[in-house]
Protein backbone atom coordinates (compact mmCIF):
# COMPACT_ATOMS: atom_id res chain seq x y z
CA UNK A 1 0.00 0.00 0.00
CA UNK A 2 1.25 3.40 -0.71
CA UNK A 3 0.25 7.03 -0.24
CA UNK A 4 1.27 8.09 -4.15
CA UNK A 5 0.08 11.72 -2.93
CA UNK A 6 3.03 12.44 -0.33
CA UNK A 7 5.66 11.20 -3.27
CA UNK A 8 4.43 13.66 -5.73
CA UNK A 9 4.28 16.63 -2.90
CA UNK A 10 5.59 19.89 -4.70
CA UNK A 11 5.77 23.34 -2.77
CA UNK A 12 5.47 24.95 -5.75
CA UNK A 13 2.09 23.76 -7.52
CA UNK A 14 0.55 22.10 -4.24
CA UNK A 15 -0.95 23.50 -0.94
CA UNK A 16 -1.16 21.93 2.75
CA UNK A 17 -2.68 22.51 6.02
CA UNK A 18 -0.80 20.47 8.61
CA UNK A 19 -1.75 20.62 12.03
CA UNK A 20 -2.41 18.56 15.39
CA UNK A 21 -5.47 18.97 16.86
CA UNK A 22 -7.16 17.50 20.66
CA UNK A 23 -9.67 15.44 18.76
CA UNK A 24 -9.19 11.70 18.03
CA UNK A 25 -8.68 10.35 14.55
CA UNK A 26 -11.66 7.58 14.71
CA UNK A 27 -13.89 10.92 15.11
CA UNK A 28 -11.89 12.72 12.21
CA UNK A 29 -12.78 10.21 10.08
CA UNK A 30 -16.27 10.43 10.72
CA UNK A 31 -16.41 13.93 9.86
CA UNK A 32 -14.86 13.20 6.22
CA UNK A 33 -16.93 9.97 5.33
CA UNK A 34 -20.09 10.54 7.05
CA UNK A 35 -22.01 13.03 4.83
CA UNK A 36 -24.73 14.33 7.45
CA UNK A 37 -21.48 15.13 9.11
CA UNK A 38 -19.54 16.06 6.80
CA UNK A 39 -22.28 18.66 5.50
CA UNK A 40 -22.23 20.63 9.14
CA UNK A 41 -18.70 21.71 9.12
CA UNK A 42 -17.05 21.48 5.87
CA UNK A 43 -17.70 25.30 4.73
CA UNK A 44 -16.53 27.85 6.22
CA UNK A 45 -19.71 29.81 7.58
CA UNK A 46 -21.57 31.99 6.29
CA UNK A 47 -21.62 29.52 3.30
CA UNK A 48 -23.10 25.87 3.75
CA UNK A 49 -22.66 22.82 2.50
CA UNK A 50 -26.60 21.81 1.37
CA UNK A 51 -25.76 18.31 0.09
CA UNK A 52 -23.27 15.69 0.15
CA UNK A 53 -23.15 12.24 -1.71
CA UNK A 54 -19.72 9.93 -0.59
CA UNK A 55 -18.98 6.39 -2.37
CA UNK A 56 -16.57 5.49 -0.33
CA UNK A 57 -14.40 3.38 -2.21
CA UNK A 58 -12.55 3.63 -5.56
CA UNK A 59 -14.56 5.47 -8.35
CA UNK A 60 -17.09 6.43 -5.93
CA UNK A 61 -19.05 9.47 -6.55
CA UNK A 62 -18.06 12.57 -4.14
CA UNK A 63 -20.13 15.21 -4.88
CA UNK A 64 -21.55 18.25 -2.46
CA UNK A 65 -23.10 21.20 -3.05
CA UNK A 66 -21.98 24.43 -1.09
CA UNK A 67 -24.29 27.18 -0.91
CA UNK A 68 -23.63 31.19 -0.33
CA UNK A 69 -24.81 33.88 1.92
CA UNK A 70 -26.42 35.09 -1.29
CA UNK A 71 -28.14 32.09 -2.36
CA UNK A 72 -25.45 31.45 -4.73
CA UNK A 73 -24.30 27.40 -5.18
CA UNK A 74 -21.43 25.59 -6.35
CA UNK A 75 -22.27 21.96 -6.75
CA UNK A 76 -19.23 19.70 -7.41
CA UNK A 77 -19.16 15.83 -8.64
CA UNK A 78 -15.80 14.09 -8.10
CA UNK A 79 -14.20 10.66 -7.52
CA UNK A 80 -12.90 8.88 -4.76
CA UNK A 81 -9.35 7.97 -5.72
CA UNK A 82 -7.89 5.48 -2.76
CA UNK A 83 -9.09 5.11 0.75
CA UNK A 84 -7.55 3.43 3.51
CA UNK A 85 -9.62 3.65 6.45
CA UNK A 86 -8.90 5.80 9.43
CA UNK A 87 -5.91 6.91 7.54
CA UNK A 88 -6.38 8.46 4.32
CA UNK A 89 -8.54 9.60 1.60
CA UNK A 90 -7.61 10.54 -1.58
CA UNK A 91 -10.22 12.33 -4.13
CA UNK A 92 -10.03 14.59 -7.06
CA UNK A 93 -12.49 16.69 -9.27
CA UNK A 94 -10.69 15.58 -12.70
CA UNK A 95 -12.91 12.43 -13.22
CA UNK A 96 -16.84 11.67 -11.72
CA UNK A 97 -18.13 8.46 -10.92
CA UNK A 98 -16.53 5.27 -12.10
CA UNK A 99 -13.47 7.50 -13.00
CA UNK A 100 -15.07 9.51 -16.17
CA UNK A 101 -13.01 12.38 -17.19
CA UNK A 102 -14.67 15.19 -15.91
CA UNK A 103 -15.17 19.06 -18.39
CA UNK A 104 -12.79 20.85 -16.20
CA UNK A 105 -10.20 19.63 -13.50
CA UNK A 106 -9.02 22.43 -10.34
CA UNK A 107 -7.40 20.04 -7.76
CA UNK A 108 -6.68 16.26 -6.18
CA UNK A 109 -6.81 16.18 -2.29
CA UNK A 110 -6.00 14.22 0.15
CA UNK A 111 -6.75 13.80 4.01
CA UNK A 112 -4.16 12.03 5.86
CA UNK A 113 -4.88 11.14 9.49
CA UNK A 114 -2.39 10.29 11.83
CA UNK A 115 -2.85 9.08 15.66
CA UNK A 116 -0.62 10.82 18.04
CA UNK A 117 -0.12 11.15 21.80
CA UNK A 118 -3.10 13.70 22.56
CA UNK A 119 -5.00 13.60 19.20
CA UNK A 120 -4.60 13.68 15.40
CA UNK A 121 -1.98 14.70 12.61
CA UNK A 122 -3.98 16.24 10.11
CA UNK A 123 -2.64 16.75 6.41
CA UNK A 124 -4.41 17.95 3.89
CA UNK A 125 -3.38 18.80 0.49
CA UNK A 126 -4.41 19.91 -2.44
CA UNK A 127 -2.37 19.01 -5.60
CA UNK A 128 -2.67 21.02 -8.61
CA UNK A 129 -1.96 20.94 -12.49
CA UNK A 130 0.10 23.99 -12.42
CA UNK A 131 1.58 27.38 -10.42
CA UNK A 132 -1.49 28.99 -11.87
CA UNK A 133 -3.92 26.88 -10.32
CA UNK A 134 -2.01 26.73 -7.49
CA UNK A 135 -1.77 30.43 -6.90
CA UNK A 136 -5.28 30.83 -8.05
CA UNK A 137 -6.57 28.49 -4.98
CA UNK A 138 -4.41 30.61 -2.45
CA UNK A 139 -6.19 33.58 -3.52
CA UNK A 140 -9.85 31.82 -3.04
CA UNK A 141 -8.45 31.57 -0.25
CA UNK A 142 -7.25 28.33 0.69
CA UNK A 143 -5.02 28.52 4.20
CA UNK A 144 -7.91 30.38 6.00
CA UNK A 145 -10.96 28.05 4.43
CA UNK A 146 -9.03 25.22 4.65
CA UNK A 147 -8.07 26.24 8.83
CA UNK A 148 -11.76 27.38 9.36
CA UNK A 149 -13.30 24.44 8.25
CA UNK A 150 -10.96 22.17 10.92
CA UNK A 151 -11.64 24.50 13.22
CA UNK A 152 -15.59 23.65 12.66
CA UNK A 153 -14.80 19.62 12.10
CA UNK A 154 -12.99 20.13 15.63
CA UNK A 155 -15.59 21.60 17.35
CA UNK A 156 -18.55 19.83 16.01
CA UNK A 157 -16.40 16.29 16.71
CA UNK A 158 -16.25 17.47 20.59
CA UNK A 159 -19.95 17.55 20.55
CA UNK A 160 -20.56 13.88 19.33
CA UNK B 1 -13.63 -4.84 -4.93
CA UNK B 2 -15.44 -3.50 -7.46
CA UNK B 3 -14.66 -2.68 -11.30
CA UNK B 4 -16.40 0.77 -10.96
CA UNK B 5 -15.66 1.95 -14.79
CA UNK B 6 -18.02 -0.86 -15.88
CA UNK B 7 -20.76 0.40 -13.89
CA UNK B 8 -20.76 3.61 -15.70
CA UNK B 9 -20.15 2.74 -19.31
CA UNK B 10 -22.41 4.57 -21.59
CA UNK B 11 -22.90 3.75 -24.91
CA UNK B 12 -23.50 7.71 -26.11
CA UNK B 13 -20.42 8.50 -24.03
CA UNK B 14 -17.77 5.98 -24.40
CA UNK B 15 -16.24 2.95 -26.56
CA UNK B 16 -15.66 -0.37 -26.01
CA UNK B 17 -13.83 -3.24 -28.06
CA UNK B 18 -14.81 -6.45 -26.88
CA UNK B 19 -13.44 -9.73 -28.80
CA UNK B 20 -12.45 -13.13 -27.52
CA UNK B 21 -8.90 -14.09 -28.41
CA UNK B 22 -7.47 -17.36 -28.50
CA UNK B 23 -4.43 -16.54 -26.10
CA UNK B 24 -3.88 -17.17 -22.63
CA UNK B 25 -5.17 -14.29 -20.06
CA UNK B 26 -1.83 -14.86 -18.40
CA UNK B 27 -0.26 -13.36 -21.65
CA UNK B 28 -2.54 -10.70 -22.65
CA UNK B 29 -2.10 -9.27 -18.89
CA UNK B 30 1.86 -9.74 -19.59
CA UNK B 31 1.45 -7.99 -22.91
CA UNK B 32 -0.28 -4.81 -21.47
CA UNK B 33 2.11 -4.35 -18.27
CA UNK B 34 5.50 -5.29 -19.28
CA UNK B 35 6.56 -1.86 -21.04
CA UNK B 36 9.11 -3.95 -23.07
CA UNK B 37 6.25 -5.88 -24.11
CA UNK B 38 3.46 -3.25 -24.62
CA UNK B 39 5.95 -1.12 -27.43
CA UNK B 40 6.24 -3.68 -28.92
CA UNK B 41 2.17 -4.07 -30.00
CA UNK B 42 0.47 -1.01 -28.45
CA UNK B 43 0.35 1.62 -31.79
CA UNK B 44 -1.20 -0.02 -35.10
CA UNK B 45 1.74 0.12 -37.87
CA UNK B 46 3.25 2.52 -39.35
CA UNK B 47 3.22 3.90 -35.88
CA UNK B 48 5.53 2.41 -33.31
CA UNK B 49 5.54 3.18 -29.08
CA UNK B 50 9.16 4.17 -28.58
CA UNK B 51 8.78 4.46 -24.58
CA UNK B 52 6.37 3.40 -22.00
CA UNK B 53 6.58 3.65 -18.37
CA UNK B 54 4.41 1.85 -16.08
CA UNK B 55 4.01 1.98 -12.12
CA UNK B 56 1.27 -0.63 -11.69
CA UNK B 57 -0.58 0.84 -8.65
CA UNK B 58 -2.89 2.90 -7.91
CA UNK B 59 -1.34 6.32 -8.51
CA UNK B 60 1.58 5.24 -10.54
CA UNK B 61 2.86 7.02 -13.45
CA UNK B 62 1.78 5.25 -17.25
CA UNK B 63 3.74 7.64 -19.73
CA UNK B 64 3.42 6.35 -23.45
CA UNK B 65 5.48 8.13 -26.70
CA UNK B 66 4.40 7.07 -29.57
CA UNK B 67 5.78 8.06 -33.08
CA UNK B 68 4.71 8.27 -36.70
CA UNK B 69 5.51 7.77 -40.06
CA UNK B 70 7.36 11.19 -40.48
CA UNK B 71 8.64 11.03 -36.91
CA UNK B 72 6.02 13.13 -35.47
CA UNK B 73 5.42 12.08 -31.61
CA UNK B 74 3.14 11.91 -28.99
CA UNK B 75 4.20 11.76 -25.43
CA UNK B 76 1.39 10.89 -22.68
CA UNK B 77 1.70 10.85 -19.11
CA UNK B 78 -1.06 9.17 -16.95
CA UNK B 79 -2.24 7.49 -14.36
CA UNK B 80 -2.76 4.00 -13.33
CA UNK B 81 -5.98 4.21 -11.31
CA UNK B 82 -7.12 0.27 -10.12
CA UNK B 83 -5.43 -2.88 -10.89
CA UNK B 84 -6.84 -6.03 -10.30
CA UNK B 85 -3.95 -8.72 -10.93
CA UNK B 86 -4.52 -10.40 -14.39
CA UNK B 87 -8.29 -9.28 -14.87
CA UNK B 88 -8.63 -5.54 -14.90
CA UNK B 89 -6.31 -2.34 -15.21
CA UNK B 90 -7.71 1.10 -15.25
CA UNK B 91 -5.89 4.57 -16.35
CA UNK B 92 -6.45 7.95 -17.19
CA UNK B 93 -5.16 10.68 -19.19
CA UNK B 94 -6.85 13.52 -17.05
CA UNK B 95 -4.55 12.64 -14.08
CA UNK B 96 -0.78 12.11 -14.03
CA UNK B 97 1.47 10.35 -11.71
CA UNK B 98 0.38 10.74 -7.89
CA UNK B 99 -2.78 11.85 -9.05
CA UNK B 100 -2.37 15.57 -9.88
CA UNK B 101 -4.74 16.76 -12.63
CA UNK B 102 -3.39 17.34 -15.92
CA UNK B 103 -3.85 20.30 -18.24
CA UNK B 104 -6.17 18.38 -20.21
CA UNK B 105 -7.82 15.44 -20.31
CA UNK B 106 -9.12 12.80 -23.45
CA UNK B 107 -10.05 9.49 -21.12
CA UNK B 108 -9.83 7.14 -18.97
CA UNK B 109 -9.68 3.54 -20.20
CA UNK B 110 -10.36 -0.27 -18.75
CA UNK B 111 -8.71 -3.36 -19.95
CA UNK B 112 -11.08 -6.63 -18.65
CA UNK B 113 -9.46 -10.07 -19.19
CA UNK B 114 -11.42 -12.98 -18.49
CA UNK B 115 -10.57 -16.68 -18.92
CA UNK B 116 -12.89 -18.45 -21.49
CA UNK B 117 -12.86 -22.12 -22.45
CA UNK B 118 -10.14 -21.57 -25.05
CA UNK B 119 -8.52 -18.13 -24.36
CA UNK B 120 -9.69 -14.30 -23.06
CA UNK B 121 -12.50 -12.40 -23.08
CA UNK B 122 -11.00 -9.03 -23.89
CA UNK B 123 -13.25 -5.96 -23.79
CA UNK B 124 -11.15 -2.66 -23.66
CA UNK B 125 -13.40 0.73 -22.80
CA UNK B 126 -12.53 4.68 -23.26
CA UNK B 127 -14.90 7.15 -21.11
CA UNK B 128 -15.00 10.53 -22.18
CA UNK B 129 -16.50 13.46 -20.65
CA UNK B 130 -19.38 14.11 -23.37
CA UNK B 131 -20.75 12.79 -26.70
CA UNK B 132 -18.38 15.09 -28.88
CA UNK B 133 -14.97 13.43 -27.12
CA UNK B 134 -16.43 10.02 -27.97
CA UNK B 135 -17.40 11.01 -31.63
CA UNK B 136 -13.80 12.44 -31.92
CA UNK B 137 -12.58 9.54 -30.71
CA UNK B 138 -14.34 7.26 -33.30
CA UNK B 139 -13.39 10.00 -35.84
CA UNK B 140 -9.35 9.52 -35.03
CA UNK B 141 -10.43 5.97 -35.67
CA UNK B 142 -10.74 4.34 -32.52
CA UNK B 143 -12.75 0.67 -33.84
CA UNK B 144 -9.79 -0.22 -36.31
CA UNK B 145 -7.25 0.96 -34.19
CA UNK B 146 -7.74 -0.79 -30.75
CA UNK B 147 -8.66 -3.83 -32.86
CA UNK B 148 -5.26 -3.82 -34.90
CA UNK B 149 -3.25 -3.52 -32.11
CA UNK B 150 -5.04 -6.15 -30.23
CA UNK B 151 -4.37 -8.44 -33.57
CA UNK B 152 -0.10 -7.07 -32.56
CA UNK B 153 -0.86 -8.31 -29.21
CA UNK B 154 -2.40 -11.86 -29.74
CA UNK B 155 0.35 -11.82 -32.68
CA UNK B 156 3.21 -10.67 -30.03
CA UNK B 157 2.00 -13.10 -27.01
CA UNK B 158 1.98 -16.31 -29.60
CA UNK B 159 5.81 -15.81 -29.90
CA UNK B 160 6.58 -15.61 -26.40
Amino acid sequence: MTTMPNSVFDPSLDLELRREVDVPPQLVWRAWTEPELLKQWFTPAPWKTTECELDLRPGGKFRTVMQGPEGEEHDSTGCVLFVIPQKLLVFTDALGPGYRPNASAFMSASVEITPTATGTLYVARALHKDAEAKQQHEEMGFHQGWATALDQLVALVKRL
